[in-house]
């Protein structure tokens, strides 16, 4: 792993909004392709077929999803209290 | 990332009812899919592949369902307070 | 979205037993398949191809998992208070 | 779906211990394939096929992983109160 | 399902440490392979095929974090009280 | 299972920062490949084929995901308390 990556920006889970915490999902989940993939020309050939690809589309989707349940719960789902 | 998406439709997990909460699990599963791939008409063009195949559609219900544990929690599961 | 499919039956998650609530598990993943395809005769065509293929019947069980865990959050498991 | 069949044996995710929960788990993965494929005869001739398939059997454990997780909360993992 | 197969190792989820927690998961996962395809011979045939597989070996990972999960929640991540 | 391999470094869930415990995550499961695969030479020849593919690099992710929901969860999300 090279860990010079940042793997979760700003070091928090917590986010201002609902709408941060869904961008710090997509975030988090490409820092890990990054940290497994850390050639910049491999994954820039890799980004257009994932990305026309519908299985490998709706995986992505799967992975945030994921990503932002745990997000949403650290944030206490953007609740006031 | 395509900043100008909006990831989460009135920046916030709340609704009124389960129905409305579905409603929302689908629509942000789908932004995922619009961010990751923002050209409209590549998107266009893959819907009718993963609505004609079985084993996408069944990956489309997998992943709006982990989108909607975490809206239903969010919700309390819509039970009276 | 056909916005005329109705994606939880009731428009709640409270079922008075495990077994209800499981019914509703399946009832909800079939109806997201439904508003992705709303094609009843494309959906015809392809139940006899994820019903006689044994991984798309377990990628269903995964489904249907994942919706009942939210299900059964939602009930309390239904354990009496 | 055919009503007919009984998707949480006894209506009831409580068992008295973990062991029984994991065998409830898997009881009921496998009734929701009986449930999506009716056919006794159909089902009979896919068991071989995944059960002599190692992605379709490392697939069975994750649907069983995720029902078992729902069994074990209901149970509050079986600790003594 | 072989009923005379163990599939939770000493028949509760309570380990001493995280470390031990995480064996117990990966048994845990086996042990639903072992009851699904009870002949041995035919998992010792499958055995290599998925160890020299990169997307089952993965699969085989997400498997594994699921059940660790419950596992984890189960001994309230092995936290003091 | 190759009983010499540490599964849960340093044998807790408990990490000072969000970051550390992306990189936990990230680390757990790499160590069930090491454990199903324990020749090194095997997972040498398969690491540039899942980091050169797209499907799997997103499945390494949803992998991740799921470990790091529970290591978050053991840490409270690094909120104070």
């Amino acid at each position: 792993m090279s860990e010079s990556v940042t793997l979760v920006p700003g070091n928090t889970l917590i986010t201002a909004t609902a709408e941060e915490g869904r961008q710090l999902a997509i975030k988090m989940s490409r820092l890990i392709i990054k940290v497994t993939q850390p050639d910049a020309a491999v994954r820039e050939k890799l980004r257009p077929i994932y990305a026309s690809d519908a299985a490998m589309l709706i995986a992505v989707g799967q992975t945030v999803a994921i990503e932002f349940a745990t997000i949403a719960a650290a944030n206490n789902y953007w609740k006031a209290i």
